[in-house]
């Protein structure tokens, strides 16, 4: 359940109405390592496993799936709110990380470079040679909202989805939090051994952050597609990263700001090298 | 500065073209207490004494700006990317608050109910008696995108605004993450003496969710508007903090969440409360 009805006072035109609207869930969820509480994230519920699992994972926290004993509900809260995660006998997780950098901020530069460079000392950059059609791409988030049915009746989940380069969707997951919606599907993939996605193309249905790209590498994600915008840092990111950065994502158009040669085409014989500007 | 040049690749229809692209800066930004480094979170540059000190403030870290000796940029650090808080003699702040839930999650219950009980330990709900007309609110959207031109050109930074009953601006400030436009607001108001705002409306140019619910009510603000949709605990929150609660304001329609008793019409009598559903 990812919505909830609540009445609600809609206006129009000066006149003002009672009416049901429906609102996208979000809830507290309490991580748990070990016993020891490490984080509280907002997030809408369902998929818990999977967005503890893939934020340890997509922040470097744990390296595999092996480093993982179990991950379930949290049976003495009946919230639902609350997630178990218990580590492989001899895996130890460094819990200052978290604590200095906040949830939000996995950084420890100073500047974005640094920030980078801080990344790329436990990830290296990608190097598949995966190409993909730019036709394919412009299919891809009709098909991520064909399976997002709750932002439709909400307007307020975001959606992460992760596809063959045929364009076939093996998970999409939806919520409040981009990075949890992006944390789910990586997580999706750890634990059930699909990782790493290396052959893959991630979409997002937001945005595309610096931590969206953090977050993609880890996962060892070739070509990350936004259906918005991308930031500065993402780019220096994804360029850093050898990876491929697509942005404002559509059926028939799209900007490429990094890793340009794995978008093709079959329908014309590209020479954008002596396009003039 | 706020947006970056860069070289990216247009496809369209086809067709691939090297074009410049505008992009919403992302930087990380350290925030140290008493030369301690609290957290690292990325956003974008510009008013980042306001970011701090909102961010200390909204987040229960500091009471008023009379916990604060100075907030500077760090002059050792150049990259600009580095700023100094300094509390006044015999202020103390717990970093282990910040440490136990992190930048993003400052909640620390295990439901949605227990975070907001949370919050209102430390922060009464409002008793503001202010109203303002629908047709008013309709016309706050188009205010602030008017001060907020990086938007037109990168379609990557959120903002947010305070505006007076009337509906003249006071502070509008963007970045790419949504909680930081907030704190630059509410920030603003702290150094410059002009909290709370209890008298005012925040639109933010997104969605509202729990934490922008929190930092509004730290900054005593009665009435808050969304461009997109509020989540269900949002919404909750305003209920609960007798704040009245927008979202998808338009400048002819909206949806009044909580709070309605608020906002009023001269255009209609309104008699919601007897129409069918």
């Amino acid at each position: 359940m990812k919505t909830a009805r609540k009445q609600v006072v809609r206006w129009n035109a000066g006149r003002a109405q009672r009416v049901t609207d429906e609102l996208a869930i979000e809830e507290p969820l309490d991580i748990r390592i070990d016993a020891t509480p490490l984080l509280v994230t907002m997030r809408t519920p369902g998929h818990d496993e999977e967005l503890a699992a893939g934020l340890l994972f997509s922040e470097g926290l744990i390296r595999s799936r092996a480093d993982l004993r179990a991950v379930r509900p949290n049976a003495r809260n009946r919230s639902g709110n609350s997630i178990d995660v218990f580590l492989a006998p001899g895996v130890e997780m460094s819990h200052s990380r978290m604590a200095r950098h906040g949830f939000a901020a996995s950084s420890c530069g100073l500047c974005g470079k640094e920030s980078i460079r801080a990344v790329h000392r436990r990830i290296k950059p990608v190097s598949s040679r995966l190409k993909v059609r730019a036709e394919l791409l412009g299919r891809l988030p009709e098909k991520l909202r064909g399976s997002q049915p709750t932002f439709e009746r909400t307007g307020g989940l975001h959606a992460a989805g992760i596809f063959t380069p045929e364009g076939q969707l093996i998970v999409a997951r939806e919520d409040i939090g981009r990075h949890n919606a992006v944390d789910k599907v990586i997580g999706f993939g750890l634990l059930n051994g699909l990782l790493p996605f290396d052959k893959h193309v991630l979409v997002v249905s937001g945005r595309a952050s610096f931590e969206i790209m953090q977050k993609s590498l880890a996962a060892r994600v070739p070509i990350v597609c936004a259906v918005s915008a991308p930031s500065s840092l993402a780019l220096e990111f994804a360029r850093a990263s050898r990876q491929t950065l697509v942005g404002f994502l559509r059926e028939e158009r799209m900007n490429v700001y990094a890793g340009q040669a794995r978008v093709t085409s079959n329908r014309y014989f590209v020479t954008f090298n002596r396009t003039k500007r």
